[in-house]
This record gives structure tokens, C-alpha cells and sequence, in this order.
């Protein structure tokens, strides 16, 4: 670790922040965590300690925020194997993990590959006992606020006692970090009735079925509608299925957004009309703005780690942050770690 | 067959339509049948004859069109099990697919009971040479036009020589109903990266880089992003994915467009802009209407059978005859089994 940059750290343990990750390397990162940094949130950047001085230094005051630079050489590039993490301990995803083993950090946070990031936390923090799987937990916007989506790609082929274990993660998450009393959780199907589905969801239906009682809150077999009609405040599906609804809801919002806009150019009329209305529909981007979540965690890791997407900006870096300094307070790992703990006991 | 209600029969051969079939019952189907008539269209309305004949009162001039009723005193409800239509001969599904295997109907179209009508065109039509499954094919809105997707739900478990052999459906389908030169496949994936995806995914990879140079022009894998991006002309994936991504879209769409609306309503100064813009979005409401296309067709079986959304409106039934209509026209059936059957020899 190199020398402070700046106050005594907060007693609260930073965030390890892959601070090279991403597809616009080291800008977005330590702006973003000067933002976190501003709100009270100490943060490790990790990666190239000249690059990253460099780029704290460009923000005046930064020397008096609670923000550390740890130095890694070596970083896993976009177009590089997730399996490369294995060999190579100095790359900044590896030493973030490494720093939550170790309790030098509270969480960490990566805008960079995925697949290593995922890779490197099982390797260094392991799994949380009971979970066969971690899987990417997300939120998407849905009608009265949001509903939690998972796996949404870490788990490509999966068995149905994953699905079940992770509607107990997920539980657990929302209870902890979004203060939801009983969450109820919908399995995705093609079809409300029991009897339909592959069988994948055949099967995970009937463990889900058995968990009611213990924790889980089964709503039953939801539809792809349900998702932005927040029928169920979880939904679970495999990662396969969950990253095609993941990016086809933000392709799509994309997309129709696209074309509001369009339609309010389309004539001098809808022009006119366009330039009162801006106010209200720039509030409607905000909402379908991924960044406003930050990042995705992975949930079922023991240790907090939070993946973001590589074209993050500074403010879904900070929320990133933000949210992994929030899972840290609320005791999340332990907590998880409890509610399977009980249930074998 | 009951008397016919007017002109002489148009030498083209008549769609059959299951007219009881829906949420709404006889209503929309009568409507619909009413407008694809003056259209142009013969139609067959099997149900309840008398029922029928009093829907068909309500339109003034209907006489004169080319409209026949044909009896069937029975209908499988939306609640009924799929595999009721085996012993059910009278059913009016039965009816609709019998009447196509007899060439006295150029095509069955239903907005009943999807299964149903799936398992009564397998049953009474067949599947054309060398397809294992029929699927069912759609479009949905995209950037530039459309996407064709398939399969949306016939198939919840596949292999992966199904995804392959609906490539080559939807490729003759898009040329022969759409006009497209040499559409573009692409396979639903969760990377672009031909190493990455399920294991289905990665099998059927490999099948559609066969058919490469064999009239399918495989752009490679997509993401669901690129669905409304409308990266290629075709996707195809398993009838899971298919139907939650359809559902999905659907779902959004309607559910922003909401928020749109609501957007335009929160201020008095929005109010007022909406007023100046809402022609223009009408426009895109329609454009995002799934009644548009009115019906999907079960791609695969030898005969042409069309299935709709239990909720089509009038509109719906009608764009629905008339697109059975322009592929019994096209010659679609026998060009997808010369596409087939050439391959073999």
C-alpha cells in the first residue's frame, strides 16, 4: 500500500476499487470515487499508482479525502480469459479480493471484466457454505420502483438447486439492504401455471415449493411481463435467461427512448411541444439509467464483490461504491452466512 | 358445411379461422374475418353456427362477402389441457387444421388455445421433412423495422439441431414473405464470442457454421441488446428464452410507454406540450402494437397455421388472415419443403 493521499482513514474499512477496470480505464473509476470518497465513503484504488496520482490529482481538494492508492502492476484486459486471474496474483482484480480476504477491505468493486472478477472472488473469498453457485444479482426498473433479477450471467448451464438457494440469497439481500419485510419470489417460466416450463423450472419449482416456510416467500411461476409489472419482488431464472432479460430491458429502453425522442422532432408542432415536456421525460431516462444501481453483486461469494458494467461513469462508480459500503454496514455476509447456517442446523 | 352467407367463393382458397377462439370470444374474430373479407380475403369462421351468423348480422353488407360459417359445437377453453384436442374431432381447432389437410382451407388461423392449436396442427398436419419440432416464429419491433424471433414458446427444450433447422425455416420464411435477399441469423447468446454461451448454445454454434454456404447466412452470436438493435434479421433460440423475451418486450414496452404518458401528465407545462406531441406518438404507440402483425406462424408443420395472442383485437384477426393469406399465396409451404428436400439430395 503507498502512502496515504490524504485525511486518517474513517474507521469504517474502504472499498477496494479495481480502479483500472472498465472500458475507459482509470478516469471514470477515481472520479467516481472521489464522489464516494465526498460522501463519506473511504475508498482503495487499485491499479497503476502513477496513472491513478495522476488522476486524483486533477481534483482539487482530493489529498483531504479519505482515498488510499494500492499499486498493481498488472491488469486483466477486456479481451483477456476469465481463467487468466488464476496465474496472475498482482492484477488489481486479484489484490482487491485479496484485500477483503485479508479484512482490508470491507468490499470490493470492479467495472472490469467480468468473468475475472467473478473468477477471482471465488478463488481468494471462496463460497458461502450451503451455496453450490454465486450469481450476478441486478435490479431493473419496474413498475412502483424496481424488481431484483437473478442470475443474470455468472451461471450459463445451471442445476435447480442453484435456483433455489439463490431465491434464499436474494431474499436475504432485500431484507438487509432494502428493508423489505417478506420478499416474494417468482420463478421465470413460460407460463403462471405450475405444470409448464422447461424441465429446469419443472424441478425448481417443487424445491421452491418446499423452501416456503423457511424463509422464502414462493409466489410461483412468473412470465417475462411480470418483470416490469413487479409482480414478484424477486424473480429468479438461470444466468443464461437472465443476462438475455437483462440486456434486452436496457437494449429496449434504449431503443424506445430512441424514438420518443424522434417522434417529439418529427415536426415543428412536436418540437414546440418537445421543449415542455423535456423536464418531465428527462426524470423517465434517469429512472431506466443503469448507472443509478452501479453495479451487480455477487452474491453467494463470502466476501462482498460488486461488478459493474465496463462502460460505467462516474456516478455508477460512486453508487457502486456507495451500495458496497451499505452491504458492508448491514453485515450482509454475515447475515447470508446465518440464514443458511440455521437452516442445517 | 353450412350455407354459404354470400358471393360466390373467390377462386383462392379460404383461411379458416377459429372463431370462437380467444378471450373475447366470436366478437373480434367476426370483426376481423368481416374486414380481412373486404379486404379481399375468403374466410371460413368454424364455431358455434349460431353464434356466428349473429355476429356476422351486426355488419351490414356482410352477406355479400366471402364468408362461410362451418359448424362445430365444440372449442377447447383457454383452461383446458393441450392434449385434449386428441380426442376431440369436433373441436373447432380440429376442425380449422382438418379442413387445411383437405386443401379446402389454404391455412388455419387461432387466437385460442396456443397449445391446442400447436398439438392439433401436428397431429392433423404433420411436420414437413426433416424438422424434428416446429416452432413458432414472430417479429417484434425493432430498430429500422423488425426482428424475426423464433421460437417464442413451442419448444421449452430443445436440442440444438432444432435451433439449427429453424434457421433454415425462418431464412425461406423472410425471403419468400418478406422480400429479403439473404437475411441474417443470428443465435441468442450471452457474449458475442463463439466460445461463450450454454452448452446448447455452443453445440447449435457449431451446426449453424455447417449451414454456412447452404442458404443460411449466419452473422454469428447475438446478445439480447442486439434484438432491438436489430443487429441481425433473425434470431433464433429455444422457445424458453423465446417466450420470456417476448413476453418481456411486450411487457416493457407497454409499461414505459405508461411512464411516458404519466411523464407528459405531471406538470401543467407538460400537459400542455403533450397536447402538441401526441400525434406523434401515436405513431410509435402503434408501431409497438403486437396486433400489427396479428398473428404468429407455427413454422414447420406442413400446412400454414397462424396463432395469436388470446387478446387480438379485430385489427389483429385481420392482419392475421391476411398474412395466411399472402404466404398460401407465396407458396411458402412447398418452398420450405423444396429447401429441405434439396438439401437432402
Amino acid at each position: 500500500m503507498t502512502a496515504r493521499t490524504g485525511a486518517p482513514l474513517p474507521t469504517a474499512l474502504p472499498i477496494a476499487l479495481d480502479a483500472m477496470g472498465g472500458d475507459h480505464g482509470a478516469e471514470p473509476n477515481v472520479d467516481g470515487a472521489v464522489q464516494a470518497a465526498r460522501a463519506g465513503v473511504s475508498v482503495l484504488l487499485v491499479g497503476d499508482r502513477v496513472a491513478l496520482h495522476a488522476e486524483l490529482g486533477k481534483h482539487s481538494g482530493s489529498s483531504s479525502l479519505p482515498i488510499d492508492v494500492v499499486d498493481a502492476t498488472d491488469v486483466i484486459g477486456m479481451d483477456e480469459h476469465a481463467s487468466d486471474v488464476r496465474g496472475r496474483t498482482g492484477a488489481s482484480i486479484n489484490i482487491c479480493t485479496r484485500l477483503v480476504k485479508d479484512g482490508k477491505a470491507a468490499a470490493a468493486v470492479s467495472m472490469g471484466h467480468s468473468g475475472a472478477t467473478m473468477a477471482s472472488a471465488l478463488l481468494t473469498l471462496g463460497r458461502i457454505r450451503g451455496v453450490d453457485r454465486p450469481a450476478i444479482l441486478t435490479h431493473l426498473p419496474a413498475r412502483g420502483g424496481f424488481t431484483t433479477l437473478l442470475d443474470v450471467g455468472a451461471n450459463a448451464d445451471v442445476k435447480a438447486a442453484y435456483l433455489a438457494q439463490w431465491a434464499r440469497l436474494a431474499t436475504v439481500y432485500l431484507k438487509v439492504l432494502e428493508d423489505r419485510e417478506d420478499p416474494t419470489v417468482g420463478l421465470l417460466s413460460i407460463g403462471e401455471e405450475d405444470h409448464k416450463g422447461s424441465a429446469l423450472v419443472l424441478e425448481a419449482h417443487a424445491l421452491l415449493r418446499a423452501l416456503h416456510g423457511q424463509g422464502v416467500n414462493f409466489y410461483g411461476n412468473v412470465e417475462g411481463n411480470d418483470i416490469f409489472k413487479a409482480t414478484t419482488d424477486i424473480v429468479v431464472t438461470d444466468g443464461f435467461t437472465g443476462n438475455v432479460v437483462l440486456k434486452l430491458a436496457e437494449g429496449e429502453a434504449r431503443v424506445l427512448l430512441g424514438w420518443v425522442k424522434e417522434a417529439l422532432t418529427s415536426s415543428l408542432q412536436s418540437k414546440l411541444g418537445a421543449l415542455l415536456v423535456r423536464g418531465s421525460l428527462r426524470g423517465l431516462a434517469e429512472r431506466l439509467d443503469p448507472s443509478t444501481y452501479g453495479a451487480s453483486i455477487l452474491i453467494g461469494v463470502r466476501g462482498l464483490t460488486f461488478i459493474g458494467h465496463g462502460s460505467a461513469d462516474a456516478r455508477a462508480v460512486k453508487n457502486a461504491v456507495l451500495r458496497a459500503a451499505r452491504a458492508h454496514e448491514s453485515n450482509l455476509i454475515p447475515r447470508l452466512e446465518a440464514a443458511f447456517g440455521a437452516e442445517r442446523s
